[in-house]
């Protein structure tokens, strides 16, 4: 999947993301990558479930993964952290 | 599933559900169900991640449901609301 298909979830209100969906399938695309790390993973879950219910009722799940990943040392923080991250495979 | 073998994530810290999720497995579980609702949906990947990648590594996560629940109104919200919720299933 080419990252252009992807939206990863930041601070901003659900409905930014929503809406960035949305114009990728009415773009063209027939699957995007809704991605999230720590506690956007929240908001990300918020995000597909929005686009879904009430503006693409065709879009399905197809496939959600979660991981883990280490976050680098930086000024603030002086060992590695690890925080969880998602990823939910939208489709036609 | 039996609601026995559930655990539901709230805002206590991580590692009260880790522990819970450990001790059902070591109980005889085969199989376990993290759930949450809302904000707590990025807690419950920490939870699975972690005790996974901590404690219990034989243990995989065999499926990952997300959906949405309408919350009644209460007395500080006259209008039905809806929440994102999440499902993960454990098993060895």
């Amino acid at each position: 999947m080419s990252e252009r298909n992807s939206v990863l979830i930041g601070r901003k209100p659900a409905m930014n993301y929503v809406l960035a969906c949305i114009t990728l399938f009415h773009g063209g695309a027939t699957e995007i990558n809704v991605k999230a790390r720590g506690r956007a993973i929240s908001r990300a879950v918020d995000v597909v479930e929005i686009t879904r219910r009430r503006f693409l009722p065709d879009i399905k799940v197809k496939s959600i993964d979660i991981g883990t990943e280490q976050m680098a040392p930086t000024e603030e923080r002086s060992s590695p952290t690890n925080v969880s991250t998602i990823e939910i495979k939208l489709g036609k």
